[in-house]
């Protein structure tokens, strides 16, 4: 029997989002492998192997699921939202790339909901324009290059989408991201922060870039922030269609 | 009985990436509002009224699912993709900013999978690190926007994806982003070409910008540029989840 590793996601949260692809695929998996609270999510079942993680171990998760796969087992990766969007599609390929040997496996990406489309939807419509996402989390990169991307998408007028915008090892970096969304855009930048979108925890709040605090994010927080267009119509934030040119 | 609007995403085509939100919200419906080709992929079902409309006529269409939610019918308004991306739920906020007698109304924007996604992972991982979604159809905005949208997500860095590469009613203009693209990239970067990503039509197919030609791009097509770092792998393409400071 052959094996096989997809690298499935399981949305935000709700069942209700997760696509039948994925569900298909975790029916048919000897094997699930993933960061602790998304293995949570998988329901257990007699013949399947529940293999949870630490954070910040993605290449180990990813050897050892291509290990098994080469071993006739059929495994599935758990990412949260989209396992393309910040999360473990990029580290099965890294440890693909160090161990060629198994680039020949039989090896699927399946999408999710990522968050930030999550967050959008729940919001309104603010990413309803060309756009951006940013990974906050500076472990994988200088904070110099989050800088850089910050000023340029502010002066090409895209919405954002951050993703991990603080955490406890770095408290000051999202203030400072902050600072710099300010002097690029202004104080009256809509802002939303929702948190943990589509579980009993989920909260929303949308402020502007003036009223924004570093507080109101935590790593549960998909942060969101509009273009020069981007508007309140009722208790909805959008930005429309049609853009000026006006940047 | 009160009414309700839903404005829903389908995902790119096959059955299995449409969220069980959406079913559901299906399931409920009175109506069905869309574009041709998307309310095709919805089942006919008795008590469901389908209502195909043309492309370019977003407003009347956001206005026609207002007018029946306000009478109380269960409009579900389908989009392709996510609703949020390029797609039906900015035009519905715009119709109700225009009209706010139904900023009271029951709304919900359901998420869905969105073309990038799930030519990314189809692809392999590509947007594994911070990316922009640009949409390049000029109907809504004048070209000069997308040019300093191209320039400033290129200096970023950021990995792109481009919607609505290219159009019978503008053939030049896609040729033009491509010389862009090369100008700031430089002829090496990886290219992505995503046709009917999920459908029977689907093909992928990577080169070099130096390789890219405006034909390998239709209206069905999705677009994705690596960015410094992109990579191939076996058969995939990979953008590594570290990135230096050196753009």
């Amino acid at each position: 029997m052959s094996g096989w590793v997809c690298v499935a996601g399981l949305g935000p949260g709700a069942e209700a989002l997760v696509t039948p692809e994925v569900s298909a695929a975790l029916d048919q998996a000897s094997d699930v492998v993933g960061y602790v609270p998304y293995v949570a999510r998988v329901t257990p079942r007699p013949g399947l192997t529940l293999h949870p993680s630490d954070n910040r171990v993605e290449l180990d998760r990813a050897r050892a699921a291509l290990d098994m796969a080469a071993a006739g087992r059929r495994v599935v990766v758990v990412s949260s939202g989209d396992p393309g969007v910040f999360a473990m599609a990029s580290a099965l390929f890294e440890a693909i790339e160090a161990d060629p040997r198994h680039v020949g496996l039989d090896i699927r990406i399946l999408p999710g909901i990522t968050a930030m489309l999550a967050a959008a939807a729940r919001a309104g419509a603010p990413l309803g324009h060309d756009f951006c996402a940013i990974n906050l989390s500076d472990n994988l990169k200088p904070f110099a290059i989050v800088e850089r991307r910050l000023r340029h998408a502010a002066r090409a007028d895209f919405a954002m989408a951050f993703y991990n915008p603080r955490s406890a090892s770095r408290p000051h970096q999202f203030a400072r991201v902050l600072e710099i969304l300010r002097e690029e855009c202004g104080p009256d930048r809509l802002i939303t922060f929702a948190r943990a979108v589509s579980t009993p925890d989920e909260s929303l709040r949308t402020v502007t870039l003036g009223e924004a605090r570093p507080e109101m994010a935590d790593m549960r927080t998909v942060v969101l922030l509009g273009n020069a267009q981007t508007r309140r119509v009722g208790r909805w934030v959008y930005s429309p269609r049609r853009a000026e040119d006006a940047v």
